[in-house]
């Protein structure tokens, strides 16, 4: 069984070079909705759901990008909303969000 | 299918309040020499491994640790052999190490 039932990592890393990184897509924000409102929900924890950080996920193409495990769910997110519904539909209840998957061919 | 055959993600979380954190246990040679091995076998990139930094995985007790996805298989090391071995058995083969596996109870 997984430590944590789904565990959810946000690229949040930064470039200096010009080329496109989720930090510039407003990847931190996201980051800490989501961990509120799981926080909020009574979510988190050992069986529950962990919010991570994470560096680079190399799918830059799509970002900002997170990655829910074991599932392995990838998603292109935009605003608060979206992030919402990704942790009611599928971090509270286990329902990919079809509309913000990303797409298989986006790397970086 | 898994957009990486096997993801591990390094906690590289640092504490300014002396609390036990990954990266008082050199986590980033570990990451670095992880991320170095997987590259020279070839491994990395779609349909093969990631290697990712990543911030607190929680689990500060069995630090340093690393989680690889979708196997959700934790493990706590100890130096480079230590990662040779998961490079070579899980990350190449998906053969579990099971003497660097992290017990279930050990948790921040």
């Amino acid at each position: 069984m997984s430590y944590y039932e789904r565990h959810i990592f946000f690229c949040l890393n930064q470039r200096e070079n010009g080329e496109n990184a989720c930090a510039q897509h407003d990847a931190q924000a996201g980051f800490d909705h989501c961990k509120s409102r799981v926080k909020a929900l009574g979510l988190a924890g050992k069986g529950g759901v962990r919010v991570n950080k994470a560096g680079c996920l190399d799918r830059c193409a799509g970002g900002p990008v997170a990655v829910v495990y074991p599932d392995a769910t990838w998603y292109s997110y935009v605003d608060a909303s979206d992030i919402d519904e990704i942790v009611e539909k599928h971090l509270k209840h286990g329902e990919v969000v079809e509309r913000l998957v990303l797409p298989e061919h986006v790397g970086r």
